[in-house]
């Protein structure tokens, strides 16, 4: 095993820490994040500083660069109040791949991939028709973190759009049968894969398969 | 595709809910957090909420549950002020599971597994032997969430150990050479899959592929 001190990882070369760090928690869930803003323009970025929050009520977080940076994606959620994710098959990573280029404002980058919005009833956020599962998010709390001014926005689950054939009788969904892909670092992405099901641990019971 | 609102949701039946709305992030990181208390009992525990939260200087984020269920690592990182991720290789994922067990606070997880504490110098908090992927944090921000009381931890990296053998020149640990799995909902692991990179997306250039 190859050791780096804190010292080690703050003397790399900018890019070389940039992968090294963005690597560290393995695979990433990959998500797009679907906003819109009052002119109507719509906006779709990857995220994958996703965060499940809680399941009763459902509760979603995500965390998103500081103010220093332009992000057309929270500005917009600060506009409207709502915010879509979007699990991405792995049929469309390079369109994902692509969100994460830096267009213009007035530039949507659904149009700019080939990505299609959709817009259930009145709600101000899209959702990305290419996706198997689609949620729609109420930014309920925002938090500022004090380590480096990042923004963590919690999202209260409104309503979802799943793919019933990926579905199980006890509520999971099934990543393979989605296609779903996964972020390593900056730009590695998943493609394949099979998906083992363990049944609730128990002090007493050695760990055992599921189905 | 199948659509469920928010009132949908809040009326799944229990554990039907709490496995839907664990898949909505798909893929989610698979690590085990290392801690020990001061009776030097050491405790390992499979997390999920994970997110990289900067990379200079480098910090990453765990969500625990709320204070209303038993949580030994959090006391931990409280009573230590620090604690270690590793990532878990696909051999382990049975054993990484059972860690969930509820098992009584004077027992290691380490042991009751079958998996390795490893201490390096002083600090106080083991790695896991078994990981290919092992870093030590120091908490340095605590946020108890408004909306559910969920704790959101910040740890500063203080050192990283990687398999050399992974490591790209370009700082890019890969998942697939490590065997790293990944975990949907509560209960499903990936095996297997294939990393694809793509090349710095650019507004004028088309994705392409790197290497």
């Amino acid at each position: 095993m190859q050791m780096f001190t804190r010292a080690d990882i703050l003397a790399m070369e900018d890019r070389f820490r940039r992968n090294f760090v963005n690597c560290l928690p393995g695979m990433k869930p990959a998500m797009l994040c679907g906003t819109v803003d009052l002119n109507g323009v719509t906006n779709v970025s990857i995220v994958s500083q996703v965060i499940h929050v809680g399941a009763n009520p459902p509760f979603m977080g995500v965390l998103f660069r500081p103010h220093t940076v332009e992000r057309h994606s929270v500005e917009n959620i600060g506009l409207t109040g709502f915010f879509s994710l979007n699990q991405i098959p792995e049929t469309h990573i390079a369109q994902a791949h692509q969100t994460s280029a830096r267009y213009p404002r007035e530039v949507s980058e659904f149009e700019a991939t080939g990505l299609t919005p959709l817009f259930e009833g009145n709600v101000p956020a899209p959702v990305v028709a290419e996706s198997p599962v689609r949620i729609i998010l109420r930014a309920v709390e925002r938090r500022i973190l004090a380590v480096n001014q990042t923004e963590l926005v919690i999202g209260a689950v409104e309503a979802v759009w799943v793919n019933p054939d990926a579905l199980s009788e006890d509520g999971f969904l099934d990543p393979g049968k989605n296609g779903i892909s996964a972020v390593a670092g900056l730009d590695g992405y998943l493609s394949g894969g099979e998906w083992i099901r363990f049944a609730y641990a128990k002090p007493d019971t050695p760990p055992r398969r599921k189905g």
